[in-house]
């Protein structure tokens, strides 16, 4: 990929960022195995790489819906995700005037911002009282160039949900069919024209307007499972294998290109679903939603998918899309997003000490120096969530000073120092 | 292990809980990978079995402090746990009348009850203005004896910290030094008397007493890992194979036993340690205390053992030991002990998924078939709980009925429906 002398100074910020070699970003960036998604129409955001050797990255998914179109809740929910510490943020609005909506998010971000240009040429269809099936393919490219044009930093494309996945979930039938959203559209408008994907048909185009914005594609899994029961099945890798070619075809274009990834798997093969992305997509950086490990959990899916996420990222994903408490039930609130940007950075963090990130367990090594010496000051400098747990201790805190009103005066720190001074 | 008609029907009622056939539950009773604690005093309580091939079960600590010691509080906290769905509990109470809140919670708690007797001479000794090394071995002796002879189920003693323990670790420091309270009461008592630890010298005795009154020994890990640096050194590894010499004595003598383990511990080795238990220990059950696999999250501890849980229980561990939000900062309060279970419940349910566990994924399949069919009362009812998810919904409801705020008209699992039936 050629260099601009503005990349160049992107990715000298992105290392920094990073604490890594200007030399090893654009190792990866050649090779395609790291992502540094900016628009060329964009100019101060935050550096955020993906990728191999990368500190695990964490988004977090914004959006109005029908129910809730709301300009100034999603800045709202923006204002706290960044707060919270997320990488980059999507707008997946869906309700509302979901320009107005993304280009204000466009403007108020600091990091990368991504959309799924697909679901505007539905809501055009809503809009205009047309079956969403009469949507054209003209008009699912020509949103693609609308948010591109716009100045969005990554796209989800679905372009790896073909005529072959429809066949093949008709041949061998899923407990939940297709849940992503982009995913069944494009189903249901095969289905219906008996015509291949547009998205796949021309992706030509598609990877021509990334390439003239330096947007970075992330191929969405239209068909990644919605339940445990339909994980890893042919569907899905079917999908992927497509995804596998996509991601050549990109590479040839000097196009960034990512891979996105499930979703609903058991723990027992979110390793393997990392493994097969990776060799598949000869490297490609991964960003899974989650991976939910469990379906019984509405409520608690920010911790089903923090599980999921810790090991996904410690097998090698690099970037987590964050699920919230409220999926399934509701569209999140301000709570549901802070608290999913936090779990989910949990998961990454825990990701990055397991594969052994530079610098990852130095964190974890400061704070334990500061455990072991009481000091609760520099406890919750280095706390995930300084403001909470300053609160939690303040609610009930001891009557002794230095320790916890878990074990007061029994508090083993503070007791063995002394002894281990005698030894 | 000779048995009673008495234990015979728990047996029975123990395999109808577990949904298996008596004769696996009793091949792993005697052979000692399973353990089925009730102490002989004790007559209604659940039978809760734990070990190989049974779901993972989890426990909540309850317990005072010196900052609260309240027997109501406590009591409402046992309410809420067994209310979130804890397979067991601990009283750990080290403040007010530790005797009087013992036999409250052992008189009203419908599950098997396990503590911690040597607190209690530690207690003894702040009661009588005593420096806590002062305590005789005898003291702790007998307070073994008496909350065994008040029927709690399962006791946790210390007996692996040995004075080869005090020598590793003043060869080689740690960064938290010893964080087990029970840990680091023996470590101070045998560095000021240089003498062996009384729980490992007199094991017979408290073997005999165990055996005596029915009760479950739970091997502590008095020399767990602190944090991430400190986890898998030589000073855990050592007391494991002690407590793998220990396992078998106690079998030897028919007592039941389990074997406690960490703590803090990087997700990449979490694998390995459950692993370690089961070869050295010959199959003992594993009660593990998270394990938290990074130590920077204080305020959201039950997110970081959720993760480690999960791992542990995927890869063999057969019990966990919930950790709540307020670890590090203080004592837990009601809250943190509902989602402390639950968090550890979730844990437990992706490992049993992982490691296939008879009707785990059932649960699963049977609530994404409702989510399927937008069953609303359905999932409610199959949701880890209820209420949360109820509420959740119901605070942001969608102005359709059948779908949520998330996606509302554009519900994937709605719109399929019709393109599938026509496939």
């Amino acid at each position: 990929m050629e260099e601009t002398r503005r990349r160049k100074s992107f990715i000298l910020l992105a290392s920094e960022a990073e604490g890594i070699e200007p030399e090893l970003l654009r190792e990866g960036l050649s090779s395609g195995e790291i992502v540094l998604p900016r628009n060329a129409r964009r100019n101060e955001i935050r550096p955020v790489a993906i990728g191999k050797g990368l500190k695990t990255k964490v988004n977090a998914n914004l959006g109005t819906s029908e129910d809730r179109a709301d300009l100034q809740f999603e800045l709202e929910k923006l204002a706290v995700a960044i707060e919270a510490g997320a990488d980059t943020v999507m707008d997946l609005s869906t309700g509302g005037d979901v320009d107005l909506i993304r280009r204000a998010i466009l403007e108020e971000s600091p990091v990368p911002v991504g959309t799924v240009p697909i679901y505007q040429a539905w809501i055009q269809c809503i809009e205009s009282k047309r079956p969403l099936v009469e949507a054209t393919a003209d008009e699912m490219l020509d949103e693609v160039r609308r948010h591109i044009e716009d100045g969005v930093d990554f796209i989800t494309v679905h372009c790896g949900v073909t005529r072959r996945s429809v066949e093949i979930l008709s041949r061998e039938p899923r407990v939940t069919d297709v849940v992503s959203r982009g995913g069944t559209f494009l189903f249901e408008w095969m289905s219906y024209h008996k015509k291949e994907n547009p998205l796949y048909e021309r992706y030509d185009e598609i990877l021509d307007m990334a390439k003239a914005h330096e947007v970075t594609l992330s191929l969405g899994d239209g068909m990644r499972p919605g339940c445990i029961a339909d994980a890893s099945d042919k569907a899905q890798m079917d999908e992927l294998v497509t995804l596998g070619e996509l991601v050549e075809r990109a590479r040839d274009k000097g196009v960034q290109v990512m891979v996105e990834g499930p979703g609903h798997i058991p723990l027992d093969q979110v390793k393997a679903n990392v493994c097969m992305e990776k060799t598949i997509c000869k490297g490609a950086p991964f960003y899974v939603l989650g991976p939910i490990v469990t379906d019984v959990c509405p409520g608690y899916d920010h911790i089903t998918s923090a599980i999921g996420g810790a090991v996904a990222a410690a097998a090698g994903a690099d970037f987590l899309c964050y699920v919230t408490a409220s999926e399934h039930l509701r569209l999140p609130d301000l709570d549901d997003v802070r608290e999913g940007v936090i779990a989910t950075r949990i998961a990454a963090h825990a990701g990055d000490i397991a594969k052994s990130v530079a610098g990852a367990a130095d964190w974890d090594l400061r704070m334990s120096r500061m455990r072991k010496k009481l000091d609760w000051e520099g406890m919750f400098s280095l706390a995930i969530d300084p403001e909470k747990a300053r609160k939690l201790r303040a609610a009930s805190p001891s009557s002794i000073e230095d320790v916890c009103s878990m074990c007061g005066e029994l508090c083993s720190l503070k007791n063995l120092r002394s002894t281990l001074k005698q030894e």
